[in-house]
């Protein structure tokens, strides 16, 4: 039995590559039958090729771009840009039978394309021969959840562009669909502003080496889309924003101790003009640098000391008629970032607080749950407030122990609150999120992967999908897969 | 002001390279005196040269080669036998003094020599216009502790040699002198026997890619003595043996399941004369292949149930009168396996069961204190019977938790249990253990460091220096160097 061909049908069919003695893929697809019936894959004949009845073809770079790392194995960071573009799918499809003469996939889309490319890269495998084979197998399949994201950190410490796309090509292994990039905060700005340059001049690391630049943004960008992956930018306010002081001058609160300047800022001053200002053009650029439809705004942990020292702030919270309650200052700063935002026809993610703090938020909003103590209330807040929401709070990576910890991050079931099923389908998705604190280059990788792949597989496989020891088994063998 | 050459007078002196403004030195030399006077270093020039009054000279390989390393700053990996082979020195004095014209190191050994090196390499540094300099300094520098180990473990998991090799690097970067190499376990038996082939061929997790070779363990343990370590190769028995049982038949005991096998093997069989013929054999390969001159036998850890459930086991027991006490068992087969590998002329090193038992021990046995529990009553115990003693039970740097745990291992004091000046005096130092279960060739190297660098200053600098402040500071510096 031979394969030496894959036919693609794509938005309607792909032709595709598996392991059978041990079933390893990760995540579980959702139904999947196969036979001991093998048959052989030569790497010197097979080739993935665009089914006749296909409406994307050799035009398609994204489609022909994946076909070539998927036949070839070739070294991660090949970049080449595309033409076809497509607006991302929440909950693709696809449906991969292999069989002879030929394998086919069946996808509606160029990203459920990409997923099922991935499924039938890992049905191969080496027989005791060392002879490639993949068995007979029917395998259809979606994610249960449409929103499956990666947390990383840039600010805390900064992150080098190749540990970032070596980052991309393990979320697509587990088909992760969302790269949320927390690229600025206190302690650094590496992102590189065309119109504000002083911000990454004077707030990152290194003006030059600890940057991103717009190419080193845009390159991360479209790594991301061939994978099918979307890059949803932070750009946490008014919290978190120590690092933008440096280059953008009475953006911050002057902090006061006593009756004068203590010399130190605190979030962003909500009571000038200026900074409204400030946040218009920023944003502006960042909705055109960052082709996504949603823009992460943040909103979380707004230290109010700093606030309620300066005089001038208390003067205006007077005046607004706001006593000593600086959650609603807070809240006045929000919702005239959120419409500024909105004017750039972004949708937007906030973290848990703002949605708390009773802000004005549009209906398409994300509220991102990630405070743990109180996780299945929360959910069943913003749900009933009818808003989209995904979870990260079980999922916080960057905390480690002793031992296999990955079986707690898979044991969790998102949907466990009480609430009805209308309440259930705002919950769209999770995040893995690894905060930078005692993160860098050297050691991002192994920390981060096998133990976000739990996630990924809970956020992907059907709700049934828990046995440990199952899952134990294909994990080992998939992370041999990601460490080759 | 201008430095190009380094005068080396080995053992009796050596010239050698710093930094001023943040004095980063890691461990902290015992006497320090740096001045802001700087002085030009330029790597065109710059020169390290034998003393004429020194008695090692150009014919001495290993100084040749640090000479090299240290003003090359060539890669890592550069491996060149040499020559001259001295036995190591336990503490090791060297001082420092860098004037004008040249700078010099004295050391009593070339092992003095190299530590003085590094403190020189740690002393350059790259002012505002990226000029090397080094300032004005005079160091009289020796360890606290003459044992100061890190353990590996390539049984849990294989380590290449690469890594193996890295870690050998940053060792000697953090002034560690011992390699522990924790090298077969349960799990595999990575080491390639000569006499007995079969043990890898059966025990190692692959018997071609997952071994260490004769030529590989040469190279390690050459390319440690280059940097002033020494390897000291552990084979744990009677316990932690099950990968051996593969290759040698009758090795382990059979366990019973009432009154017949159960296809599982215990411990190594302590009845048979075959196991001690074994035995024989084996030490006497391994005191040949590890020039050291102690090995380090194990002894932890032993399962009795085995032995328990072995009918020939039990009428062994009740001939020799141990009555239903195993432990007895136990040391009636280490102090058989001691006397062997004692007729080999090595002296050798033992978990603290070996002790506890009251297994006879040869006067120049180091005792390995590890069970966290009761330390403090083990080291009293230990040193009260006159025994030589290391420390590992509170760095087991497999453990890991969120946070800044460094600190947790740099507070510790070794000699803080209540005992006699003699007493403390036979704490000859202590090992940091980075036991296997959890760490491969993906996340040893971040693992490991810079937590390890927190023992190494414990066991190299005064009792006095305890400033946890001032050791990030440093630290913060040392990793940064570690990472270039």
């Amino acid at each position: 039995h031979d394969l030496s061909k894959i036919w693609v049908n794509s938005p309607h069919s792909l032709l595709v590559y598996g392991k059978y003695d041990e079933i390893s893929l990760w995540p579980l697809p959702q139904k999947f039958q196969s036979s001991a019936v093998a048959f052989k894959l030569s790497p010197a004949s097979f080739q993935i090729v665009h089914a006749k009845q296909s409406s994307a073809g050799p035009s398609c770079g994204l489609l022909e771009n994946a076909f070539r790392r998927y036949e070839l194995h070739s070294p991660l960071f090949t970049f080449e840009p595309v033409l076809c573009y497509k607006r991302f799918c929440s909950l693709c499809v696809d449906e991969l039978s292999i069989d002879e003469p030929s394998a086919v996939l069946k996808a509606a889309n160029v990203w459920g394309a990409l997923r099922g490319l991935e499924t039938f890269s890992q049905l191969v495998y080496e027989d005791y021969y060392g002879v490639n084979k993949i068995n007979k197998t029917d395998i259809s399949d979606f994610p249960r959840f449409a929103h499956r994201g990666i947390l990383l950190d840039s600010s805390r410490h900064f992150l080098p562009l190749k540990v970032i796309l070596a980052n991309l090509v393990t979320m697509a292994m587990n088909k992760f669909n969302v790269f949320h990039w927390h690229i600025v905060d206190d302690q650094s700005f590496p992102y590189m502003s065309r119109t504000f340059p002083e911000l990454s001049q004077k707030g990152a690391y290194h003006p030059f080496t600890h940057v991103y630049t717009p190419s080193d943004v845009k390159m991360v960008i479209e790594f991301a889309r061939m994978r099918g992956i979307r890059v949803i930018p932070e750009f946490d306010t008014p919290g978190h924003t120590e690092s933008w002081g440096n280059g953008i001058k009475d953006l911050l609160t002057p902090c006061y101790s006593g009756s004068s300047p203590s010399g130190t800022f605190g979030p962003v001053n909500p009571i000038l003009n200026s900074s409204y200002d400030f946040m218009t053009q920023f944003f502006k650029e960042i909705s055109t640098v960052f082709p996504d439809a949603y823009i992460h705004l943040g909103g979380d942990e707004v230290d109010f000391r700093c606030w309620e020292s300066n005089p001038d702030i208390q003067k205006f919270m007077a005046q607004q008629g706001f006593g000593t309650d600086y959650s609603k200052l807070e809240s006045f700063y929000i919702q005239r970032l959120l419409d500024i935002v909105a004017a750039t026809k972004k949708g937007y993610m906030v973290w848990q607080e703002v949605f708390d703090n009773g802000v004005k938020l549009k209906d398409d909003t994300v509220v991102e749950v990630w405070m743990g103590n109180k996780m299945e209330e929360e959910l069943q807040n913003v749900t009933r407030a009818g808003f989209t929401t995904i979870l990260s709070a079980p999922w916080y990576l960057d905390y480690i122990s002793y031992g296999q910890d990955w079986q707690h991050y898979y044991k969790v079931e998102p949907l466990s609150f009480p609430g009805t099923d209308a309440q259930k389908k705002l919950v769209i998705g999770g995040e893995a999120c690894l905060w930078g604190e005692y993160v860098d280059a050297t050691n991002l990788t192994p920390r981060l992967w096998p133990r976000a792949s739990a996630v990924a597989e809970r956020l992907w496989s059907d709700k049934s999908v828990t046995d440990v020891g199952n899952a134990y088994n294909r994990l080992v063998q998939h992370r041999c897969r990601m460490v080759k």
